[in-house]
This record gives C-alpha cells, sequence and structure tokens, in this order.
C-alpha cells in the first residue's frame, strides 16, 4: 500500500498528506477515516473554527531560537503535539501501529495505542522503545467486562506505558452514514482481543456500558498509572473530571465522530480551562492541521494538542516516515508560528497572543469580488 | 410508481429517502412537495436552523437504555415524533394515506390526517386501526362553510380521531412560485369532500375566510376533541392561544410555504415556549430530518416534533413500509443522540443540552481551505 | 425588440422577468442597466438585505380583504409602489417612457419621469394621461446651468407633473467597471434637451456642479410643486432635508450605481424614518423585488417603495404590458403577504411586523448538507 | 515580458490588471507575488475586510473639485497613496526598480525600495529623479551584519531617500506553501548586496536575528532620516514605537505573507490610531484595490496607504506606464469616492464617514436567490 517514489520531504503540509493518503486508501477504509457522524457539521467545524480565532503578533521582542520543549504528566517531550488513539492502523499500512509508535519514539512526543489495535500493547511498546525516549500512553474504553478492561490497563502499565486515556464520549456509537452504507462493516483485527472479533459492530455494541463517575474512580486504581479522561466538551464534566482524580481532561469531541453539532473543541476550549483553573492539564484534539493551530491552543490553555487523521494519512503515505514527516511539519510550522508571535517558549503563550473570533467576515451576500 | 427493488433497510437517512422520492416522482408533484414560497428562504432555513444550534453533551452518567416514550393530550406514544398533515398522498403511492396511517398505527407515533386527503376520514380510520396503536388526529382548514367544517370535525369524532389540529396560517395562500408556473394546477382527489372538485387553486380561493380567534371557541366546541393550533411562530399569539382554550401550540411555518422569511420554526420555539410557560403542549414541524433534530427541539421545549415531507418521501419510496422507514431511523437517530448527551429520557433533556446559536461559523472571506 | 411570443401572464416573478430581459437587451445596454459602480456591492447588498429582516406573522386576525391604498403627497394612490426615475427607455423599447408611463397611469401608481427621458415631458404628460389616473413626477439633476433647470422644473409643472424630485446624490459619477470597459459610451436620446448631445459622458460631466442645501431652498420656488429629495441615506441629512422644505425624503443608494459599500437601503431605512420623525413622508428603492421587501419596507416606516430596474425589465419584455406585468406580479405578492401579517391595510404594518436583521444564518463552515 | 498591444488606458480597475499580469508572469514568479503564508487566511481578509466597512455619504455640501494633496513626513504629496516595498522587481520587467520608481516619481507619490530590489539604492534614485517629485524612502532588514545594514542606511541617505523603513514583523520567514512546493527557491538578483547571494532562502535565513526595541533606538541614530515601522498590527507595539522615536507607524501584515490569521489591516487600523493618539503618522498597506479602500483608511485615521501587488502588476503589465495606470486608477477612484461621500480633502475625512462593519449580509442558508 505505500508508494515508495513519494518524496516525502516534498511534502509541505497535512493537507497534502491527506490528499495522498486519500487517493491510496481503499474506499471503505477512506471513508471510515475521513468520516465525522451524521450531517459531519463538527468534523467541518473543527479546522474551520481554528481560522476563526485571530494571533495578534508582538515584534521587536529579541526572540531567539523558539524552544518548543513543555512537560506532559511531568515527562520532558520536545514539543506539545501527540498522537491520539485511533484504531486499527493495520488498514492503512502494514507495519501498523508499530511504524506510528516508532515516528513518535523517534520524535520524542508522546504516542497513544488504542485499546482497538491492530498490534499488540506488548508488540509496539517493545518496537518503539527501540526507536526513541517519546513516552506510550494506553487508551481504553469500558465494555460490559471489567475484567476484561482492567487486564489490558494491568498489561499496558507492565508494558511500560506512561499513562490511560480513558474515552468517555462513548455512551452509544455515532449515527456515522458514510459507514452505514457500506453493506457489511470493516473487518479488522483487534490484537489485544482474546479472539479476532472481526466486526466493528460486534464490538461497538460490547462498548455500551452505562459508564458513571464512580466507575472512574475504581479505573483509577487499577494501576498505579495516572488517568486521562477523553472526550469532555463542557465545564460541568471538565470540574468533576478534577474531582474524581484525573490528572488531565482532553477536550475532544471524537473527531467530529460521535454526537455532531457539538462545539468545535478549539471554540470548547476557553471554557473547560476556565473550570479546571490549572488543577490539571488540558489538552485537546480534533482539526489541528497547522502550527498556527498549536499556538492557538495553546495560547488559550491547552497543554498539548494531539493528532488523529494527521498520523494515519501519514502512516498511510510513507509509513514511519511519512508518520514523521507529519510531525516535523507541524513542529516548522510551530516554531515559525511562535517566533511571528514573539514568543519563543511555550510558556510565553497567552491569552494576548489571540483575539475573540472576529466578527463575520465573509463578502457581501455571498459573492465574490474580483 | 414503487420500485420494488429498493431495500429500505439499505437505507440510513432521511437524505437518501429524500433523494429517491426525488427520482421517482412527478415533476409537478415533486414542484408540489419540494417547493415553498417566495424565495423559498424559511424552507431552507428551518433546516439549516437547527444546525447553528450546539449541542452539550454530558459524559459518564450511567446512561441506561434510551427510553423515547412520552405522552401527547394525555395519551402515552413510543416516541415524541408525529406525522404532519400533508394533501393527497395519493399523488405518491396508490395506498396513499392508508400506507402512512398504518405505518405510524405500527409505530405507535401520531398520524395527523389532512382535510385535503385522497382518502376519507372513515377509510384511513378503518385501516390504520388495525395496524397499531398509534393515534390519529384530525387537520381543519376553516372555509366559508362553517357548516361543512363542523360536519367533518364531528366525521372525525365519530371515526375516534384524538384530536382536532386547526390550520391557522391560511389567511390566504403562499406565493409559490414553483407549483405558478406549471400551466395548469395540480389535479386532484379529496375524499372528505362532496364532490371532486379537482383543482387545489378553486380549493385554496375556498379556504380564505376571515377567521377570527372567536371563531377558536366555537370550533372548540365542536366536538369533545382537544384542539391544537397549527401555525402560530410568535408569542403573542402564543399566549391567546392558551387563552382561547388551545390544548397545544404547534409551531409552524407551513414548511416554508405560506409566509417566507418569518423564523425557523426551532429559532421561533423558545419565544413561545417561555408565553406559554407550561400551560399546553407545544409542538414544533419544519426542517426535522435528523434525530439531532429532535432532541434540539426537545431540549428547548418542545413536546414533540412532526415530520411532513420526510414521510411523504418513505410513502413515495415503499409505502407503508418506506413510511415506517423513515421513522424508524428518526428512531435509531434521536435514542443514538441522547444517549451521547447523556439524557437517556425524553424529561432529562433540557436548556443545558443545548447553546446558543453558535457565532457566525463561516470560513473567511468564503473560501475553503485545503 | 419586443418578443411578442411571450405570455407575459404565466411570468410569476419579477426574477423571470429580469431574466427574459437579460436575454433580449444588447450587451451594452445590459451593462448599463444591470451595473452597479465599484465592486457592485451595495448592487448586490439591496436585495439580500431585504432577505435577512424576519417577519413575524399574526393569525386569526379576521382579515378581511386586503386593500393596498395609500396616499402620496396627499393624493390617493392604489398601492404603495411607484416606479423610479431611470434614463433613456428608448434603448429598452421603442415605446420608451411612452409605454412605462402608460402602464403606471393605468394602474393608479405614480411614474417619476428621468430628466434623462427619451421622450419629452409633455409627450410622456399627454400620452400617459389618456391612460389612467396614476400620477407623475419629474426627477431633476441640476447642472451647471441653472436656468436650463428651472425651465425644466416649469415645463414638468406646466405638463401637470405632480412634485419634483431632486436627485442629491449626484456630486460625482459613480465608478462603473462594465460601463467603462465599452470602447466607447452609450449613445442616447435625450428628448427634453435643446440638441441631442448623444453622449452619457458628456452629461455625467455637465451634472457636476457644488450643489448645497441653499441651492434646495432655490429650487423648491421654480414652481409650487412639492420637492422630494431622492438619494439619501444617513439620518444627518434627513434631518437636514426636513429642515429644507422637503416634503419627503426618497432614501436611496442609485441602485448601488453611485457611492458603493454604502447600507443597503432597508437597513439605512430605519435611522432616517427617525429622524424624519413623521414629518415627511420617506420612500425607498433599490432591490424590491417581492412583495414581501415592499411590506418589510413599510413596516419599517416607508410610505412608499419605488422599484426602478423592474420596470425596465418589464418595458423590454412587453412594453406597456410588461411593465403592468411587474406592478401587477408586485400587488399580487403584497397582497398576499400582507393577508399573511394579519395586517389588511397598509396603515396596520408597524414595527412588531419586522425582527431585526437574523443572527448569522448559514451553515456552518460554508458547506452545504444534505 | 511586456506585451506592447495592451492599451493600458482601456485598463479601468486593479483588479483587471492583476488578471493581466497573472497571465503574463511565469508560474513560480506568479506563487510568489501572488501567494501568502499557511492558508492566506489574512491575504484573502485584506481586501474583504475592506468590503465590510460601511461608507456614509453625505450631500449637498457644495462639493468643489477634490484636493487629494497631503504630506508625508513633512514633504507634500499628491495623494495619500504610495508605493510599499517588494523585492525584485526584476522578476516582472527588463526596467525593475527603475520603472516603478520612475512611475511613482512622475505621479509625486512615495516610492517604498525594497533592500532586497535587483536595482540599486543610487541606480534607482538616479534614475527617479529626472522623473519627477515624488519622494523615495528606503527599506531595511536588519541582519546578523549590523555592519552591512548601517552602510545600506548611509547609501540611501548619501543618495538622497527621505526615510528609512524599518521592516519589522520578520522575526522568521512565514510559512508559504506555494513557494516551499517549487523544487529550488527563485534565483534572484540583489544588486544592494556585496556578491549575488542567489538564493531567497538564503537570505531569508540571514535575516533572522534577535532584533529589539533598543536596536530601534540604534538604528534610528544611523542617519538623519525619520524612521518608520512597518509591519505593527497591535496596540502595546503601536505605543512602544511612538515611544522609541519612530516618526510613523505602518500597519501591514507583510500583505498576508508572514503570520496568518492576524487582523485584516483595516480591522487593525482603529486600534493603532487610537494607541499612537495623533503623536505620529500611521500608514497602512495590505488589500487596497479601490479607491473606496483609501477613503475608508483615512476615514479611519491612516494618514496614507500604499500598494504592494498592484505596483507589481502595473510594473509587469506595461512597465513604467503600467505602474502610472495602476496609480492614475486610483487616483480617479479616490476622487469619485471623496466627491460622492461629500469630503473634498483628505483632511474631511473622519469617522463619521464610516460605519462599524455591518452585521452578517450572507444570504440565509448559503443559498443564492434569483
Amino acid at each position: 500500500m505505500v508508494n515508495t517514489s513519494i518524496d516525502l520531504d516534498r511534502i509541505v503540509s497535512l493537507a497534502e498528506l491527506e490528499a495522498l493518503a486519500g487517493q491510496m486508501l481503499p474506499a471503505q477504509v477512506l471513508d471510515f477515516v475521513a468520516g465525522g457522524s451524521w450531517d459531519e457539521v463538527s468534523l467541518a467545524d473543527n479546522s474551520a473554527a481554528f481560522r476563526r480565532w485571530q494571533l495578534r503578533p508582538r515584534v521587536l521582542r529579541g526572540t531567539p531560537p523558539v524552544d518548543l520543549r513543555t512537560e506532559l504528566l511531568g515527562r520532558p517531550i520536545t514539543m506539545p503535539v501527540g498522537i491520539s488513539p485511533t484504531s486499527q492502523h493495520g488498514h492503512c499500512h502494514p507495519d501498523a501501529e508499530i511504524a506510528t509508535a516508532q515516528a513518535a519514539a523517534e520524535a520524542d512526543v508522546p504516542f497513544v495505542l488504542s485499546m482497538m489495535s491492530s498490534r499488540s500493547i506488548e508488540a509496539v511498546a517493545e518496537a518503539a522503545a527501540g526507536s526513541g525516549p517519546g513516552p506510550r500512553w494506553f487508551q481504553l474504553y469500558v465494555q460490559r467486562d471489567m475484567g476484561f478492561a482492567r487486564s489490558l490497563v494491568e498489561r499496558a502499565s507492565a508494558a511500560g506505558y506512561a499513562a490511560v486515556v480513558l474515552s468517555v464520549d462513548m455512551a452509544a456509537p455515532g449515527y456515522r452514514d458514510r459507514d452505514a452504507r457500506w453493506p457489511r462493516p470493516l473487518v479488522g483485527t483487534y490484537a489485544n482481543f482474546p479472539t479476532d472479533e472481526g466486526d466493528l459492530r460486534g464490538l461497538a455494541s460490547r462498548q455500551r456500558v452505562p459508564l458513571t463517575w464512580d466507575d472512574v474512580d475504581k479505573i483509577a486504581g487499577w494501576s498505579p498509572l495516572p488517568l486521562v479522561l477523553k472526550g469532555i466538551l463542557v465545564e460541568e464534566d471538565a470540574r468533576l473530571a478534577v474531582d474524581h482524580g484525573a490528572r488531565a481532561v482532553w477536550v475532544s469531541n471524537h473527531g467530529g465522530r460521535q454526537l455532531d453539532r457539538v462545539a468545535a473543541t478549539i471554540d470548547a476550549l476557553e471554557d473547560v480551562v476556565a473550570a479546571v483553573d490549572g488543577r490539571v492539564e488540558v489538552y485537546l484534539d480534533g482539526g489541528v492541521r497547522r502550527g498556527l493551530d498549536v499556538v492557538t491552543a495553546l495560547a488559550l490553555g491547552a497543554r498539548a494538542v494531539m493528532i488523529g487523521r494527521p498520523a494515519i494519512h501519514g502512516l498511510t503515505v510513507g509509513g514511519r516516515g511519512g508518520v514523521r514527516r507529519a510531525l516535523d511539519i507541524l513542529r516548522t510550522e510551530t516554531e515559525r508560528a511562535m517566533a511571528l508571535l514573539g514568543a519563543p517558549s511555550v510558556g510565553g503563550l497567552g491569552p494576548d497572543h489571540v483575539a475573540r473570533p472576529r466578527s463575520s467576515t465573509e463578502t457581501i451576500a455571498g459573492r465574490e469580488f474580483p
């Protein structure tokens, strides 16, 4: 599936990587990767919302070389960008999660392994550890079988994963027209499951369990790993997350794949940051495609952003090298943006670097003018 | 007119049903069904307005299986969705209102029979009663001949209809370019009229009668059935409706077919709900195409929503089965949306689940970005 | 130039009339008629702005047959719609202003003759007087030659014109790309001028005179006719107009042909109405294409609206009958709109029938949804 | 590269000049000239933002012939429009900066020579001085080699340049997809450098120096010329500029080529004007394409506007004559706009001539209506 004639260094934007991946992926896989739920309003809005925020550049601040380093959950990383959990990388590249994890390790940024991965917790850990210092985190859906979920957390802990990311936005599967139109669901490999369950719909139905805040307390006790809650969009839940011992709140609308018409994550961020009030770290994913998005999220209080589809695009186009290229592009863009903002370190980014969503900026009457 | 090779179960959205119906209906019927008045601003806005409301999902609330049951006018139904009155189903399918009413009865949701139906009050009642428990309501335009209108109400009451829905937005016919461009009006069958009047324009002109609030009081006395006023958009009239004994206020702009440039119904809802202040039930139709629309309307205070064109599309594509499919899709979507909102019953939906229309979300300068 | 095979009665909207006229007019004339100044922002916005106002229909008010009659400058007319002055109707139809004026007279609405007409003041008056009761007004640009301007006013007064409409927005010609791209200006006939000057540009340059409010006082004394000031957009000038004895203020941006990027006239209306405070009548032109536009302007305080291009389109398509058709369509649409608003007479329309420009109603991210 | 068959006098707008230049420039040069950074949001918004401001025309003010004269830095010029520094005119026309400078001199408006010019400081000065009275200013990037920068300023001062324009928005190069996609950077000629460095990227990297406000104080002392700071967008920096002795603040986002998603310059202007509070002059560039843009900027407090790309387009299409044509079009348009605003001199333009960005003006639901 890899077209080795692509010169990765000639790719200059994540948009190009997406276009290339779109030509390489089988149609049903592309629908699964690119699609969102219902009318895909939030999917589109995640990216559009970033462009509505205005940046406020400061000049003549003697900007030294930009330093992107930061810390997540007490561990230093080289830039405030990690890789979101997405399922079954095996659909995109033969090296699957091995390649993605290795690229992240090499770049020294966090890689979050989906519970629904094509390669096992242990295999990914082993391969990535040899590639670089970047940490691995483990993402969890809690299914009806609590014992099995606990066993996965214990395996992740034993294999050196540094955090557990609990997805909390899966009370039901999102209604995804694109997937539902295919006569049969995508057949996959789920390396962490005792048997190949081979059917995403079957798995999805297994995931529906009436999970509660009390369960969060229990899950936190399954391992010594810090617990991150992924899929929070409103301030009330952000406060509850802190109260229930989460070490980080991850603002996400599941890439526009669960409930549609919710806030774009960058628009939801401010309220969550205010509610959390510095007590825990805040991350964000959804629509991040440019270094400008990274600086906007950081200026509004995120500690890091995560990319999902861009990593999949990189993986599809060039395996480990493609994922690395995606990370490198974001790194370069973010460095440039910070230099131009007059903020040479991530700690220097703050609310003064962004302005409220600008007033309507469309042309009059929807016409284009010469 | 039915294409029996369509696998109804493979249809995943009301939009697909609409597209299929658009290919099957004769051009003039399609213009009549799909068209609105004047520039069709309100027609388009009814749907667009739903997408401007933002949903606020809550997580980890231990969501049990979603329960869609509710009560309308004191009678339990299986979900807060009914079928709006639309005329002359005979243009769309040979089984006409029989099929539509049977599908609703089977699904146990209200079916509102138009006074201008292709099948008679009695025939519809008899056929539907054998198909399931769903209730039937009767819709009325009051024409110059008050006696005839009263006889229709009495027939509906005798035939077991459970409510009278008086349309109040017909002081004049909407100005509909699409219909007016046809050299001759659509010829129809009006089963409830003593003779076949055969001409919508003729009927339309008969309907223009200077109806007043005093008339409402009289009409309420024609039968023991509760009276619902359909076609109210502003708070002043909502208050008057309550004062004049209406048992429910139905927020409608007649599917964008009467006065154009009025508020989208979902945007008009809040004011009406506030004016009614819980004294009577509030319903809404116009632009409902997704379960997301249903939860938005309920969160803003509607007791139920009604669908007009989607039922016609289902009827066109698959008769009774097609209407049923439309209802089933909405049911599934609404269940998913409620689970993802963390609101497992209709009573649990409230203003906290929606946010004000979001600020302008278009891209800058109307351009699309990579 | 008239295509007699067009069945005028089958035309249902002014938009259709415009489309037909666009096919019949020579390219340079079409550019002159359809074009605006600079980027044509105001040209497009004049119509778009009407659609941003929301109408608030009231029901069950016992609406009797709608009565469109009103009075302008003390004279009764059959509806609050008149014909704006536009130059050189001879480019569009051999009967030129004769046809336009006759249609207006027949419909009993005001016809405003442009000073730059293809037929003379006297010829138009004589022909129209035999066609019906509708009044004629005379429009004036004041050129360097004040004496000549005065002679025109005296001729109009002698010929039975009922008002003088002084254009005040011509301090310089609008910058019109479309016209400027033609190698030679449009050659025309100016029947009111001593010699055929044959060149619009030449005339335009003659019109530039530093006209002042003091001149208004003088011009008002040239005849006993009431003076209307046309081309006012801001409250300061509206107040000055009243102070200087104008009998009416005509809100206009010259159909988007003079200064561009000014307010759409319907958006400018409120301020002007408030400034005038009932002391004189207020008219509006610009973008009126639907009866909905008429009721919106009246609800916001205009006493009448005027149509420019729609009359030209009617003239082009069908001469006198085409102009009449344009007026009849507007009449029917306005009647329908008023009945549906629950306001059966023009005096019954008021601010409660409109709501502030609605909040942004575009779809999210500029996408169309199914 | 010049197509001598183009009749420059037949070109009526800067948009036409741009279209013609687009057909004449080699693809890579066009990408360099037309492109912006990242998603080109600010590039598009610079022009769109002007159209969102509303103009408020006043009438009957006895407008005499419009007088566009003003003074910049104490020197009279014929209109408040100058030419922004852009690099390497040699890519567009064999006469390069000689032609551009001569046209500006002839029109008696300021020409700002880029440090990165294809012709030397001295050659441009000599050629232009013979063409007319218009002043020349010198634009400077400060590179690592402060001594070399100082020598350039001294050369400019000796050659009669009247001001030094220090670019302060170059802490890093903007991320420009279009340029980066070309396999090799554009090869150019930099006449002011000791050797042909031949590579924009090389030069760009040289420019990254941690310039500070203290450096501004030093640079101001390198010559007796007044210092203008170009590339300021926020009020905080505008105040600092005044504090550090700048004689003018130039509001610019580098034509959308440096940080993207910043404010359109016309939207940034108000804050800067308020911060500067009349202590120094304020200029603006970015998106100026119409005389309407000029009057908007002046009404909001700019002393002059500068054009970058339009001069390049003129140069490409017709050399010196093409640049002159661009200036002449802007002059005519500005005169017309001022006459129509009722403001016959630049001093007469003020905040009363503009209104706040108008509320959303798109059509409903993104549709176009007939």
